[in-house]
């Protein structure tokens, strides 16, 4: 099977080669209580789908994280704001792409009241019970208009079978649909996950440019939802950075609709909820590796380790300031191993290292040790390794024992192709 | 005149083309007590000057501000040691291109010990009196042999009018020579101060991979020097960023030779020094746009002006997101006037801003007032603005009283294209 094949004559973008980096949608089989449809509002000047709408059986939990951006948008703040009045219930879930009505003001926040009106209007639940996710160009006003009027057509065409479609409704610089799912027991009871994702550029922790939608049919108690989703974003979703830039309307939702069956668990510790974290947090770390993997331009999919760090905290910041660095980067897109860019990195993080231990490997080959060069550097070997696909960098600093793992990007021409000219 | 004619036939390296936003290097005199010689030391397979020595009178005084990476290079310890064991006296400098000696273990630095050896051996002075900057690839030991068999050809050449010269030879992936001077009064004596920078990538607040070297005849005691060289370097070279990436090896070295005549004047607050302050401020900021101007693969020359921050502090890290933020790097590259990115990027500034107050200018354009998109926003006129080579971006975050000023470059194909092979 070729990687991704529908998202060649589909893409966010018209123009954009699918990233060789692709990875295949998976099968996604529906999920109990879970209904999709999707459509086209015209938010596009080109044919694509750009509206997405999903319905959830009676009594569903969700849970939300959301950008920590300081401007934020007003879906985001709708989002916030449901959740708090609902105490973790939701019906429905509509997505646009195409505008992120993000600084947009009052009009902006009345635009999102328009919509969640609507909807609930047609499903027959309260406003509140409605989330709304956007992305696209910021500080455009939403033409929500456009949405109510398609609005009729997408209930009329619910149903469980469209996480695919969904998925791709919802892309913008995307080059691929992003899915994932798995299986898993609670309490005895078979219950499934299932997950898509969108987000190109603009990827950095603490959440990137990136809407996130996964569903259950757990039964789980909105508190312990909260808690299962924001550990896997931790390890994930904010794992992750193609460019350092955030944006203003990052999103994921994890909806539980309890279909499989029993009473629904409240305490995130509960031991029958083991299998379910293991399976959310590979779910979770699937769609954020997808994420990388159609970072704008990418040419290779990089795991960066940073070891005998100060504190987790120390790791995750040295590993992000080599993930982000303009010039390793730049270096790996032209299979360049300047592994002496990853000095300057580490160095510029600004965090405890002990510069005669650092030891840099890439791969199973070394390239420092003991502070300096090592004595058996391979400069051929290095090379032919670094021409591959995916690369894995491993960088000690003699400063403690904690570790973290970061995945990124390289950084290349079609970066600056894709960037240049993003709004046309 | 053209730009910088002679950087075309002599980049540093072959086949970079000269930056659209070049300036002319200046006529720079004499400064009596520095003499410069350039030389060859093979540093570079192909055919250019890659080493500069400077010698200064008896009794001239020296400051210096050094990267605060945290991995730094032999050379810069050396420096730091130095300046410490004479208490900021100097008699001669030795740069060298081609190799930046940093993460070389202790074979680096009794690579550096061997070559000030020298050059206090054939100068007759003591070797801490003699300092020492390198800039090149990070992680390769200084082949010193090759600076010492220059050493007798560059003694003998010393003159006081090679600055142009001095200022080529250290240039990496630079792509004009430049330098600065400026003449002013110091209690009622005319004094000049001159001075030479190099750095193109690897630009970042709190020291660039930059060296900057300046001189003048002024009268000044080490702590004097001191003073002045810091406040300078806060608002020049910790103004301007390229990639956000800082180097190993940056170093700014000021020399007073005291040869305008007069007692050394040791307090930085003297009023007499009022002249001279505003003179080095001037050079020093002249130098530091000169970097952005050839920012790797720059085609824009941007400055970033941010008010209303809650401080000076915060204004800072305001600018220096957006300056640093490759969507909005990537923006003015392809001339797109997408100022939805200047709010991405103040929003993950992670400092305190008032949304509703939110308002950007682009020239004497309003693209946002009062946390939307302006009224009279003209998108005709923004995409005409933007497509100058010289931009200024003013951003208003209504949390206070506090203004700082950044520049910046775009980021294009060029800067991909000059980092995929930086080494070969």
């Amino acid at each position: 099977m070729t990687a991704a094949p529908a998202a060649a004559s589909a893409p966010g973008k018209p123009g954009l080669a699918v990233s060789p980096l692709a990875t295949p949608f998976p099968e996604i089989a529906p999920v109990p209580g879970v209904q999709l449809a999707i459509g086209r509002a015209g938010l596009y000047k080109h044919e694509r789908a750009d509206v997405v709408l999903m319905r959830f059986s009676a009594g569903t939990t969700c849970a939300g994280v959301f950008t920590r951006h300081n401007v934020g948008a007003a879906p985001v703040d709708w989002c916030k704001a449901a959740l708090r009045a609902t105490r973790g219930r939701a019906q429905a879930l509509l997505v646009n792409a195409g505008c992120a009505n993000s600084f947009t003001g009052s009009a902006g926040a009345q635009a999102v009241v328009r919509v969640m009106e609507a909807v609930a209007t047609d499903l027959g639940c309260r406003d509140r019970e409605v989330l709304m996710a956007s992305t696209g160009v910021i500080g455009v006003l939403l033409p929500y208009g456009k949405i109510l009027n398609v609005l009729p057509s997408l209930t009329e065409r619910l149903d469980g079978a469209a996480w695919a479609e969904a998925a791709r409704a919802i892309m913008t610089t995307d080059t691929f649909p992003k899915g994932a799912t798995a299986d898993c027991e609670v309490d005895g009871r078979r219950v499934r996950i299932a997950g898509v994702c969108k987000g190109s550029g603009m990827i950095a922790p603490n959440m990137a440019t990136m809407l996130a939608f996964l569903a259950t049919d757990a039964a789980l108690a909105p508190e312990a939802l909260d808690v299962l989703l924001r550990e896997a974003v931790e390890d994930s979703f904010n794992a992750v950075t193609v460019d350092g830039d955030r944006s203003t309307n990052d999103t994921a939702l994890l909806f539980a609709t309890g279909r499989c069956g029993g009473p629904a668990i409240a305490n995130p510790r509960d031991p029958r909820l083991q299998g379910f974290r293991e399976a959310l947090n590979a779910v979770c770390l699937d769609l954020a590796q997808q994420l990388v993997r159609d970072g704008e331009g990418a040419s290779k999919f990089v795991k960066v380790t940073v070891n005998q760090a100060a504190s987790v905290a120390s790791a995750r910041k040295i590993a992000r300031t080599i993930c982000e660095s303009p010039l390793v980067k730049t270096a790996l897109a032209g299979e360049d191993a300047n592994w002496g860019r990853i000095v300057m990195a580490v160095g510029r993080a600004d965090e405890p290292i002990l510069r005669e231990k650092i030891a840099i490997r890439f791969g199973p080959l070394w390239a420092a040790r003991g502070g300096q060069v090592a004595p058996d550097y391979d400069e051929a070997a290095m090379s032919a390794y670094v021409k591959g696909a995916e690369l894995e960098i491993e960088v000690d600093v003699g400063a403690g024992d904690a570790s973290a793992v970061m995945w990124t990007c390289d950084l290349t021409h079609g970066y600056i192709s894709i960037n240049g000219d993003y709004r046309s």
